[in-house]
């Protein structure tokens, strides 16, 4: 059962500046897992299995309230039935439909 | 590490009328797994250990991808080192601080 | 074209603890505004016409990104057409759901 | 007082297939807008003063609620005082976070 889900996970107790340090910790886990994924400007996308998204999202906010003391995540899931490969797909479908609009 | 989260979960190929049953059932795993919770009108709020929060989605999914073939989930968490009771005293401190202003 | 939506918005520049005050400001906001609005464990929600809600959200950020470097807001609206009264309905549908199930 | 944003705006009442049509109109018009913007696989992320920001989101939204009953939107806002090139500096800034791990 193949998700697509997006991942925010950031301290609330560091500062407003300098928080990529964090962010690098959560993309760190996500590469380890091998999942496929793709960094974009407000979080993680990435792509698997539920059960495999939802432990790499644990190990990743383990990785954060380690040593903070306030966390906050927002995690986004979209699952299809019978769709893999959708990281890349999802975004081809609106190229294509938008094309079809011109 | 006990956490607040809020978790918004819905069929996207039901129709747009009568998802009210959909989301019953998410109410229902996290009724059941005991853990404390609120129903809001955009979510379902929940406390506990991280892992157990974790947990009730895993299965409040499951409960979704059964028999939808497109699901949607949002699910937002609050950690703050030391902090019980949350559900409650989140809400208790803003009011406090409201009546603070007047 | 009567909305319900929920928002969350606070500072990351001024530590994890006190930020009870921040959201307050949100609620004043909103309080402020007239519209129907339920202060939740995650978030705010309000119910109104589109415009008068991202007119409140507006308002909202404003009172925030004033004194405030770093800001971070997250907005979900739902959007049903023909029905109002929704903060309250939605709600008791699920309520109505849960008994049927037993 | 730019901010870096992330849109996900979807009906719920067309189906759980052939979504990317709809998806498309919000890119739509975020394109014509002229905001600098990123499609990612769960949402379109922009960039541009709060204000322009807002308004682009409401033009998608009402591209949207023209012709669907129930439609669903989510949208994350950052704020950080005297930044511009968010969208693109953003990443890099993870990315060179990366780079000093290992």
């Amino acid at each position: 059962m193949s998700v697509v889900a997006q991942l925010a996970l950031f301290p609330l107790d560091k500062g407003g500046s300098g928080l990529s340090a964090y962010v690098a910790r959560v993309v760190e886990v996500v590469r380890q897992s091998g999942l496929p994924h793709v960094l974009g400007p407000m979080g993680t996308s990435l792509e698997g299995d539920f059960d495999a998204v939802m432990d790499v999202v644990s190990r990743c906010f383990a990785a954060m309230s380690g040593d903070c003391d306030r966390v906050y995540m927002t995690l986004a899931v979209d699952y299809r039935a019978g769709r893999s490969g959708g990281l890349a797909s999802k975004i081809a479908s609106v190229q294509a439909a938008l094309e079809e609009r011109i």
